[in-house]
């Protein structure tokens, strides 16, 4: 009996390309190598300075017990002023969950829209958790081929094939998106809104890297908007606030999943966190904002830079980084495919990418994923390495 | 279209009846009224100091982006020698997933362990949100029915009949349990661990209330002296170290579940809170225990009060109080549902507790839950209100 009770199928997740190229990197830095990582989805800097100072005051005399199971209500309307504030549109704050990180509000939205059975379509290149969470929850992904002509975005023609393919229940879209960076325009959102209303079909719109934006070629546009048809909107405090490990997320919902996701809230994850959510609030006074905009600041001259020097870099095609910290590039030129060429990368020049493979299981073996949030130096000397590695293939 | 989208099936949870007392509670208390909160399973001082001031020096100058998704390696290896400590247990740290409360344990190991359709036996009554997670996910619940000739405990008598008469996948047990506070004895979770590894049946073992037992009838013993067998142990810093605001808890698992809770973890959560974990390595400290101590021998003086009275309360049966800070007590006598024994006790005397009716649906009519988990006072003016209510009946 050791050891071999059974374990379910669906928690038969394949494991990420970049675990073992994280694992690697560790190995060499503990051999006093100089590894520049390049991997992470997460912002180098933490919280702002008025965020953490809210936190210390509640830990002096705060209540850190439970809260409500859509969380604490001073957040939910502060979330509410943000879209009135960026995207002129009005958001009852009883319709906003507060989730812990947009990986909690992903498992309350698909548990609430899905059952078991129903399928679901998302871009391919995409973020692979949408398909394991997914998949766990007894869902069945329909993955749609999203290329350049479509900036990497699912189309309504995509949807219609899906529909009347095999039918559809959901569909996930993230814009900015991950690993591509890129958006969709406003106006395909509003048609792919409509045309999810028209056919009965849920979708779910992934704007974790809003205000996170560089394109002036595409606006930022919210499915809060279309919450009367139905969309689900899903957000995070972990990039524009860099409040990754705090797990505070959020949810916008139409009313008919406002009860649901109350819920099943209450049951698979009580309350989110009482301290991020406290403290939380400061993130949207002006000193907040502030920050937050330092940050994109940043990334953009970084961005800048991996754009004026993709002829050397020798990429190509890449996907448009409208958004994001993301550059998404084809390597296929240089004959590795990108689990080799980002293993050879590491070892042969110290700069730690994300193979495709864990975003694309077609194409991902031609192409890597370069994440530019960390500092202009650490990009600035990743380039000159890779572009000085390449020349020794 | 408005609002008519399909809601999925699985999202219809029920209601918990304690959500109107609680409403009812507040609006009392918005008149002014002197509401006594009994309801809650939550104690009512927070973390200890020796946490709270770790948290405020990793504000100052910690990391807090993500960890890995089993949890820091610190945290993990405190873990491990608390089973050392309290149970002389030896368990390999890379068998403990660090997760966000033991809801988020309980996702994680269910998903795990457990596909769509799968049978999950549990004990009536029983805390509400294991039916509500199994079913969500797609299990089925095979409630047992248990009464005071087994501590309202399953027995392997129970699993027998389960596993023979529909097929069983798995057994839930917990001990101290909610609502009854009740627990197994060693030598029972011995044969119940026993029988599940013979006839491959997964059990998981909640244990959130370890640290809060009283008596002396019945010792405290972990199921994580049977991972070898296939056992999962739930538990939780909320209740022994009163941190339920931060969401933090841990799994123990068998060695082929570790693997698996380790990719669905870095899907469904990403990773448990940074700062609750770094700060929670302090629990583990003398002080840490030290404070917890002292809200247990708070907890035993409210018990101690509790049940010098009851024969004044009238309720009867009680289930033994063995543990955790719940009294659950039969109130048929008095010739009301528990329901509205409920709510004409806030009504009337200002007293809020909880029906049973959201722990057992079959028996909890006759039933209220008592939770002693607030101030000695609260308690002592609590009783005397119910017992000078009940003379008004």
């Amino acid at each position: 009996m050791m050891g071999s009770m059974k374990v379910s199928r669906r928690s038969h997740v394949p494991p990420f390309a970049v675990m073992e190229v994280l694992a690697a990197a560790n190995a060499r830095r503990a051999t006093g190598a100089d590894v520049l990582n390049l991997c992470a989805g997460e912002p180098s800097t933490g919280a702002s300075d008025v965020v953490r100072e809210r936190a210390i005051a509640l830990l002096r005399d705060g209540n850190l017990g439970y809260t409500e199971a859509m969380g604490v209500p001073a957040l939910r309307d502060q979330i509410a002023g943000h879209y009135r504030r960026w995207y002129d549109v009005d958001v009852d704050p009883a319709r906003i969950a507060v989730t812990t990180g947009s990986s909690g509000g992903f498992v309350l939205a698909f548990l609430a829209a899905f059952d078991v059975g129903d399928r679901v379509a998302l871009a391919r290149p995409g973020y692979p958790a949408y398909k394991n969470i997914l998949s766990a929850l007894g869902c069945e992904v329909v993955e749609l081929d999203c290329g350049p002509e479509t900036r990497y975005q699912p189309t309504v023609s995509q949807l219609n094939e899906a529909y009347y393919g095999g039918g559809l229940d959901g569909v996930m879209v993230a814009s900015p998106a991950n690993p591509t960076g890129t958006m969709i325009t406003p106006a395909e959102l509003a048609a792919i809104a409509a045309w999810c209303a028209d056919h009965d079909v849920r979708l779910i719109s992934d704007e974790i890297y809003h205000g996170i934006a560089y394109s002036d070629e595409v606006a930022q546009a919210t499915a809060a908007s279309y919450t009367g048809q139905g969309a689900v909107v899903v957000n995070s405090f972990s990039k524009y606030w860099a409040m990754t490990g705090w797990r505070l997320g959020w949810l916008v919902l139409p009313d008919e999943l406002v009860a649901p996701v109350d819920a099943l809230a209450g049951n698979v994850a009580l309350s989110p966190p009482a301290l991020a959510q406290q403290a939380g609030i400061a993130a949207f006074t002006p000193e907040g904002y502030a920050a937050a905009a330092e940050n994109v600041a940043r990334y953009a001259a970084s961005r800048t830079l991996l754009l004026d020097r993709l002829g050397e870099l020798g990429w190509r095609p890449v996907a448009p980084a409208d958004g994001a910290f993301y550059l998404y590039g084809n390597i296929s030129a240089f004959g590795l495919d990108s689990v080799t060429y980002c293993a050879r990368l590491l070892a042969e020049a110290d700069v730690a990418i994300t193979p495709g493979t864990d975003f694309d299981g077609v194409r991902g073996r031609d192409w890597v994923r370069l994440s530019f949030a960390s500092s202009l130096d650490t990009v600035t000397r990743a380039v000159d390495r890779i572009v000085a590695w390449h020349k020794t293939l």
